[in-house]
């Protein structure tokens, strides 16, 4: 196990009728927010008025920034920080799922700062403070609720690049697992494979002697595994979306990986995916990984033997460990496409052209990955098993 | 699920040589402390030295209280009130186990506190505000060290009472398991009793849909289970240290209750025989859990027998799954004595005359328990199983 530090101050409020609590919890970081969401499914649902009232009710005023869509965009958020500068803004409260948030923390870092926000995502300068930021979570699946993480894409070159630090840990999340209710299947199955792959790059590591993160992690897929197929049969059970919901929150507040030095290369991979095609995350996710791990899985056999027997209680060949091991990956790609997820590049409609270009993207600033160190010829390689 | 808030902001600060970052930790909070700890095992060890040198070239004067018994006495803690009034500290250092971690927090909320601090242990009183407190953890047990609970001891009248308040989580918390390789079997063994304990407590609910909850229980519980024979051939083994006194955090920093109404009957009848007899609180739990386990695993049969599949891999009896139920309760047992800790009050070397005594006295403030809610006649019922 490695030395690490773990500390996640975000105050999770989870349960039925929970979003009415959002003005008072937002009042007792300002009087005046800007409220951030997508598009126009928080009006239909009805969510968007009840938030309203609580923080009227609350006595905190708002000014409203709408429009963001999945793989949230720069320009946008370049657009809410004059925005948070011009009406004095003091928080910024996002109400959607993980693009939504991303956005508010990137706004969040952007507004105390005198450059360019976009400084922070190519690593020219170093966040020094941000705004607070609170959620009302729609969408289990990116776990930015608690993460100090944020992902963006700048149009410009289709680059989607990512920050990291804990000023942007939200200070409040507020889950209701109602609010899921209504998601569409492929959001809700796509929303399954970010929290699936937010594990997974925590499993599979180097790092010797980590039996009880390992099996945080085994854990939180049996959930998740065995309450997906109830959601997609039934959208509105209540038990098996607060197991989903609960599940994608505990996938990435960085407990699952204490003591490991965790992986990502997946994620990388995946971003040049949804930077120049704009597929949902999880979706390229559920593609990315399973050939992520076809590639990788020789250099430890029996971890990925592991994961097969107890995630999918796959019966050990103890002759030959390597049936296991894939049989696991098999399985984790039978999951996906049970859940109607693509599982290849040509089912998530991409095409073969751009490969050698995303492969030199991902890896222009150095290899990708630490489970193994994926250079140019290996991500390039990732890509034709997922072809 | 039950809805739920959940925050933990302890800053777990975890690994090899830790300690040495004591000093910078403890000098954000205040510039004046006091030390607290127990007896002279800090100075064999030499953590003392290392503590002391890490404050003073951080800039922190100190006053010091040692003493703290297990099972921390109200007398120690008065007098820990008085110093802390008379030194103006503005933040209290626990090094060592739950005892002195629990002994910090009383002084913590007593010394802003006009009245007896025994009043909040009575329940006569609200805490308001406490100094804050910090962690340099010996033993893995009591999972003190991020919880927001304390358990004190009354001299007169052999009162064992708790307070619980977030304002009393530690602000930050080292964890060397390297400090734990000198702890004595018997001690490391009675630490696993408590660990397992704190698990279980959060594991047996009446609460309906608590599927990652269970799991996560599970986890930690196997982890455990693994590691403890470990540690116990070969004090030394740092993974099998590290293992342990990670699962001890986790096992009581409120992740594994969540969304459950939690049990805590077992602890309370734990509580009066430690109380009065002055047995270690793990010893005595090894004693009375089998026996509450015993007395209402037929409530709900079903996760008794899950307890027994997931945790032990006892076979399930399709047929018969009281049996399935029964042979975990015996597995978990044989664990306790595996470990060297004694099972039944005769190995713990307490008698029978007292029995009724504890029984009302456990029960004198109402029932105990959530799982089934014990009165009098139960909680002596169960003190008799486990004769």
């Amino acid at each position: 196990m490695e030395n690490f530090v773990f500390q996640n101050p975000t105050k999770i409020i989870f349960g039925k009728d929970t979003e009415k609590q959002v003005g008072q919890e937002t009042k007792a970081w300002a009087d005046r927010v800007l409220l951030h969401y997508g598009g126009g499914s928080i009006k239909i649902t009805g969510l968007y008025d009840r938030v309203v009232a609580s923080l009227k009710a609350a006595g905190v005023d708002f000014v409203e920034l709408s429009g963001v869509q999945p793989n949230p965009r720069l320009s946008l958020i370049q657009e809410g920080i004059e925005l948070c500068r011009k009406h004095q803004i003091g928080f910024i409260l996002a109400v959607g799922g993980g693009s939504v948030i991303d956005s508010a923390k990137a706004i969040a870092v952007g507004v105390p700062y005198a450059g360019d926000v976009w400084d922070f995502f190519e690593g020219k300068a170093e966040i020094k403070t941000a705004l607070p930021v609170g959620v009302v979570l729609t969408i289990p699946a990116a776990g930015s609720e608690s993460s100090p993480a944020s992902v963006v894409t700048k149009e410009e070159g289709d680059l989607k690049r990512d920050i990291g630090t804990d000023l942007i840990r939200p200070k409040f999340a507020i889950l209701n697992p109602e609010l899921t209710f209504t998601l569409p299947p492929y959001q809700t199955a796509c929303g399954v494979a970010d929290i699936v792959a937010h594990i997974l790059e925590r499993y599979f590591t180097r790092t010797p002697d980590t039996d009880l993160s390992d099996r945080l992690c085994e854990a939180t897929l049996r959930t998740v595994i065995k309450n997906a197929p109830i959601v997609m049969q039934n959208p509105t059970d209540y038990a098996a979306r607060a197991e989903i919901m609960w599940a994608g929150t505990v996938a990435h507040n960085d407990l699952l990986g204490k003591g490991k030095v965790e992986d990502w290369g997946s994620h990388m991979i995946e971003h040049e995916l949804s930077g120049i095609y704009d597929v949902p995350h999880g979706a390229g996710l559920a593609v990315v990984f399973p050939a992520w791990m076809k590639y990788v899985y020789q250099e430890d056999v029996n971890l990925f033997a592991q994961f097969a027997v107890r995630v999918w209680d796959v019966e050990m060949d103890f002759a030959h460990p390597e049936r296991t091991a894939l049989a696991g990956i098999e399985r984790l790609k039978a999951f996906f496409r049970s859940l109607g997820l693509p599982v290849t590049l040509e089912e998530l409609k991409v095409g073969t052209d751009r490969l050698e270009e995303m492969a030199a993207k991902c890896t222009e600033r150095g290899p990708v990955g630490n489970f193994v160190k994926l250079d140019k010829e290996d991500v390039l390689a990732i890509y034709h098993l997922a072809k």
